[in-house]
């Protein structure tokens, strides 16, 4: 019998295929060509990408698929958003804080997602409304309620400020990833507090926003407000909840100077 | 026959060892106490920290340890600099950016060193004159001579204007790396352009200066001069050498501010 695959056999298994491609491209002095945004691109991410596309039409052919290298876009109120190499800049210069990243969004809404670093070999899945599981155990945030000593993501030219303000008002650890929501993963499994993305590439955040929430925490706009996932966002703020306010504030302050 | 150990084979042994013990004790929700500097503390620490020291008077009875958790201290023109888990920070937040390291300084000279990535299982080995070497290969460092589009792994809550300075006037991709030489491992295998370290602890210094050196690069303190390394140090900059002159001048010109 050949039945259709579920969305999660799709998300998952996709993972664990790129995770492969990565891990075994994953060199010192790879290959890069630069795009004209100053961010390098590498066969894996083209390779992957094209495999996402493949994969999802032939299980859901009446889906879009809104990819960071390529997409296949049509009139569907399901998109799959997928950042093959999250965080091609750390891949490509040999440090390892990659992922790859896919979400099933339903109107402007992601309703199931998968983060998954090949190197440590860490695989978030979650659905809406039925929780978080790192390698198939349910993870949560972290119940810290103040930022002192606390690990914080960021990734964003915008807020640099912020990071002055994390380390020096608040001696918190601000961590920068580029072009990577490796962050938000450890958000996810309680290690960071938080993780802020400045930029407006949706699939830097939409298996951030499921992943996080439905392992507790909270997930906005750069503004605290609520956004659709199948287009351009205003950045991403993911934290474990507790202290998603304080951060808005300090990255409001920041945005103003 | 029972032949003293070379310090090369103290030196690798020894982050073999080490790497083991972190590979098995790298976990999320790890324990960790918090020093009175704000930063944390693992059981890893120690145990390796103590490893280090037994290993080293077995086979070196007149030398000196100099460690980050433990020292031991006797008039001698060598010292053996040790950070046992050096980035305690990421090491007990999950994310993979740690490395064990070890240095033999003679007369304040670093003049054999290794630097282990337990993970990757990248381990540098350099000796004075002999060249840096990459799990037995030679390596080197970059040839690129401008930072735009550049890695540039900073360790320091002294340089934040300099990291912004980084990005937004050349463009760089400045690293955050809390109480990690893991960017000056990077620095050696020509992935990042530079690492710049703001503290006066020699444990995060020592044996960077000796790897990237050999490798073809450069070190100095954070004005440019040569230091000792058996005692506290004035901040490290390591670089291809081939930028070393612009990135003083930007950490000049961060510092006055």
């Amino acid at each position: 019998m050949n039945r259709k695959k579920t969305y999660k056999q799709i998300l998952v298994g996709l993972a664990k295929d790129a995770g492969k491609i990565m891990r075994k491209n994953f060199a010192l002095g790879m290959k890069k060509e630069w795009k004209e945004d100053n961010t390098p691109l590498t066969i894996t991410d083209t390779t992957i990408n094209k495999l996402v596309i493949r994969k999802i039409r032939k299980n859901f052919p009446t889906h879009s698929i809104l990819g960071e290298e390529e997409s296949f876009l049509q009139e569907s109120e399901y998109t799959w958003v997928c950042d093959p190499v999250d965080g091609t800049i750390p891949f490509s210069h040999g440090y390892p804080a990659f992922m790859f990243s896919l979400a099933l969004v339903k109107n402007g809404v992601p309703i199931a997602g998968v983060l998954y670093d090949p190197i440590l070999k860490r695989l978030f899945y979650a659905e809406k409304g039925k929780g978080a599981f790192l390698n198939g155990v349910r993870t949560r945030v972290s119940k810290k309620t103040e930022l002192k000593g606390a690990l914080v993501g960021i990734n964003s030219r915008k807020l640099l400020d912020f990071i002055k303000m994390m380390r020096m008002k608040h001696e918190a650890f601000p961590v920068m990833f580029h072009g990577s929501t490796y962050g938000a993963s450890l958000v996810a499994c309680g290690e960071f507090i938080a993780e802020v993305y400045g930029a407006d590439k949706p699939w830097d955040a939409a298996a951030v926003k499921i992943i996080v929430e439905e392992a507790g925490g909270k997930v906005t706009d750069l503004y605290g407000n609520e956004q659709r996932y199948d287009g351009p966002i205003h950045g991403s703020v993911a934290t474990n909840g507790l202290v998603h306010e304080e951060i808005l504030k300090e990255i409001k302050a920041s945005l103003k100077k």
